[in-house]
């Protein structure tokens, strides 16, 4: 297919492609408070005025599992006010209904309900932080559901095995299926592709006409070896993927040159860390299908807060000081007060005329006090900026780039002590398990355990006996073995990615070695999951992948990947 | 008007009346987790097989101030299965919408709302335990609002001044005034009334040809002397009153006779405590009014699971055991065992026929073993109802009656402590209240602030330093001090009651002293407010009206009144 120019007709399918909405995020912040609710209002109002035929989010619509009475009133209100009313609906559903929606007892899609007047469908999957708990499976995207304000679709109820059945949709001539898989660890569901426990189900007729469109809320960059998803893993068959969970936008559609999709990545709709991955532009997109061509148009959101991130070495101005200047703290300070002003200025500048924009920006300097220096009191500095900067008290945040190899890990597993030759022999699978947790850190162990359902899934292999399940096993444990060897010297990724190549080529082409491995981590944002893996990431000898700062204590969505 | 006979025609108001449903209430019990569902379902499904026009609910339709997402999405789905559909609605609403639903920013009724095809409109006030909390004012019951599935009405937003703005419907010929007020800390309302700041208000044209329905959600019977609303606070010009948040059913419509008015008392359509009141059977009305002609029909309810409650007292059964039979205790037991089996029995009888009603019942025998008589170990015997009670933890309760006189109550206050003469001359109001509540036991401090906003309106009369607040504060201490006194001796409640006279003289007649006084408050069921004040009521010197056992543990809306 191309990206040629679309017309809006009767044949195109308009939609609005958002994610990561995180309604209620700091809802308590008194400067923040509203910024959720305010972009999601700017969201569904341009969904509205574009007049599109749907709306697809990405998964985290809500920050909180449990959403606060006052984030559902909002929601709520919000959708009634803008997806509701007498603008008909203009494409078809052609699949089962009651196989795509299946959370409620209303098994079908809102706008086809003659009880509800909807003139706007949402679409959503779950992501990580809005996904089902408890013995019922509900997230809080099952109200709305249930209310007949969102169609949740891509919730799989099996551990064992993930059939993804589109949403067969039909305007004029164009064949739309829509694919969606709510959020699942990552480390589970690279298992379960690696068993080739995944597969999205075609329609049976004329295949080729349809526009395959599928919304996956995963890690999208490599934070571990199967801490992630890798493209190659998506079928071939796949036109576009719309990307959640990832905060950083990159809506702009890459083509994935081994398998022939697009991936869109729209990026979170509010900054929930102060990395560079969230300075990006925040945009949504306008998606328009017709037959099996795409165009994406790019909306950059006018209600987002500003926000600017810079970095200082304070070893590069030796000009302006060395750690034995007099009063060097002092002239640090004075330094990084220039620095954050011109930063005010910077985004005074850039907000002249979006009067949608919030007034206070985030701002965060990183001061990189390596060789000597020292740190300054930043209550102090954070006093001078508290009228204008959204997040006063920290906007300054000290790294140490030079030391950072040095520093122990308290996250990290010793593989060596695990995996002990002498100890492997003559002990049974079970045993190494049991031996695995044991050595590891109690806080590696909950770290390992929080993503929802994972020490489910690793207690059923201990659990089940199953041949198949012992011989996963033992792949799982070989490649955290293969890590720990590679960390001790092998730098290429070879047999890391052997499995991830395999399963590549058996698609269809050789893997490419770019797309994943070669990309500066300190680059990515992500979002920040409790549970992910806090194994040293491949690095390529930079040394600056390895994550484990996920326990600080400063909230959900808050834990930075940057510099140290 | 009358009560005969009302044929269903164009002209008549169908309003199916319920309250107290507690959807949730201990939803996680494995035997009664669903009760509470499945009564909802069947008084949703009754109204919409009697084609009513409205269901009026009195408050406390949830439980829990946080109802559970499983809470939420069941209460949503039932809503949405009985309420939508294309049955029209049959009546109009004359009144200023915007005044009467002013919880969500959709002011006005749902099933003029073009967006929503409403067939059977909800109208509810809020009750003590689904409260609006948080500074949005918002309770649980606004979710369903802003959903569009409830007509949530008389919410007051001022601690002032309470003016209750009747929604005015029309059907044919019959004109219905429908006043709502959602629940109010019992004292403060108390307080309100007596200082005039409620009114309610009349439409200014035809005022006689209007039936005036009011629901309330307050303490009916007398907890404390200003802790409940005497119906002597209404208006007289009342037709009837639907009295939400007393369990006991009591729904036949009884006369007010100074009033003039009649009251209906609903009551819960679950258990939420085993003490006799909640054993009446659970019913919920059909009201039809015509004209300024109602009648009430009663509809037992089907799905509501079993109560049985019996009292035994040891020392009338001196022909079987007395303290000094050899084994007594086990003899006892046996005894009991044979009570239980019996009221088992019985509840099998009645059940026969009716596939709806839950198979186990709830079943408590109270023992009264003064006399010498000993306890027995009550986990043996719970043991052998297990599969046929749903309740087998608790079926028997040891309570002494004869002793109870003696027990000091530990939440009571000391009165004398705090109103020392030497103490109170020379000090001011707000040292009084200070001293107050020093004197207090935290516990009681505790009891008295929980109720919400009690604390609040007590600060603020320390506050505010007001004229009016302070005169108001002194009332409310005289009165303490009054009680005080009475306790010493005083026998008649004339003190006391002086200011009731004088408002209900106020309205129209001289106060008859039989109405409340003098009920049993052993038979009176009361739904457990964690904050109502535990002062000893005024009990005619039967020593049995005391409370304050409210902080036992046994969880919201389980603190029986019973003989202890």
């Amino acid at each position: 297919f191309s990206t040629a120019e679309i017309p809006d007709d009767e044949d195109t399918f308009k939609i609005l492609i958002a994610t990561d909405i995180h309604l209620g995020y700091l809802e308590k912040d008194a400067i923040r408070g509203n910024d959720t609710y305010n972009t999601l209002n700017e969201i569904l109002q341009c969904a509205k005025q574009n007049e599109v035929d749907f709306i697809l989010l990405g998964g985290d619509l809500f920050h909180d599992n449990k959403p606060s009475r006052q984030c559902l009133h909002k929601c709520i209100t919000m959708l009634r006010k803008y997806c509701m009313g007498d603008s008909p609906v203009r494409f078809e559903i052609l699949s089962d209904q009651k196989v795509n929606f299946n959370t409620t007892q209303f098994p079908w899609v809102n706008y086809q309900d003659e009880n509800l007047n909807i003139s706007i469908p949402v679409f959503s999957i779950h992501g990580n932080h809005d996904d089902p708990t408890g013995a019922e499976g509900l997230c809080a995207l099952d109200l709305l559901s249930a209310s007949g304000f969102v169609n949740h679709f891509g919730h799989s109820h099996s551990v064992e095995k993930i059939e993804i059945s589109p949403i067969l949709m039909q305007k004029g001539i164009t064949k739309l299926a829509l694919y969606g898989l709510g959020s699942i660890p990552d480390e589970r569901l690279y298992r379960m592709f690696v068993n080739k426990q995944v597969s999205m189900l075609r329609p049976k007729e004329d295949q080729d006409g349809w526009f395959n469109l599928f919304t996956i809320h995963q890690n999208r960059s490599k934070h571990g070896p199967t801490n992630y998803i890798p493209e190659q893993f998506l079928d071939d068959f796949l036109d576009l993927v719309v990307w959640g969970h990832e905060h950083e936008c990159l809506i702009k559609p890459t083509l994935n040159e081994q398998q022939l999709f697009y991936v869109s990545q729209p990026g979170s709709s509010v900054a929930t860390s102060l990395s560079p991955g969230e300075a990006t532009k925040k945009k949504i997109g306008l998606l328009r299908v017709k037959g099996r061509k795409m165009k994406l148009q790019e909306i950059p959101l006018k209600t987002v807060r500003q926000f600017f991130i810079e970095d200082v070495v304070l070893a590069d101005h030796q000009d302006c000081f060395t750690p034995d200047t007099p009063h060097v703290t002092k002239k640090i300070e004075d330094f990084c007060f220039a620095k954050v002003t011109e930063m005010l200025h910077e985004a005074e500048r850039e907000r002249l005329g979006c009067p949608l924009t919030p007034e206070k920006p985030l701002i965060r300097l990183r001061v990189d006090y390596s060789g000597g220096f020292e740190a300054f009191n930043t209550s102090r500095f954070s006093q001078k900026f508290v009228d204008r900067v959204a997040n006063p008290k920290d906007i300054i945040h000290f790294v140490r780039r030079r030391e950072q190899k040095e520093i122990k890990d308290e996250n990290s597993i010793d593989y060596g002590k695990l995996f002990k030759p002498t100890a492997v022999e003559g002990l049974r699978v079970e045993d190494l398990v049991k031996q695995y947790f044991e050595a590891a850190e109690q806080k590696v162990q909950l770290s390992l355990l929080t993503e929802q359902g994972m020490g489910k899934a690793i207690q059923e292999f201990v659990d089940k006996d199953e041949k198949e399940a012992i011989e996963e096993l033992i792949t799982y444990q070989l490649r955290k073995t293969q890590l720990h060897l590679q960390s001790r010297g092998v730098t290429t990724e070879q047999d890391i990615d052997a499995e991830v190549k395999e399963r590549a080529k058996a698609h269809r082409l050789e893997r490419g070695d770019g797309d994943f491995a070669d990309q500066d981590v300190l680059d990515v944002t992500m979002d920040s999951d409790e549970g992910s893996v806090p194994v040293a990431a491949p690095t390529r000898g930079r040394g600056r992948g390895s994550r484990g700062r996920g326990g600080r204590g400063r909230g959900r969505g808050e834990s930075d990947k940057e510099m140290q």
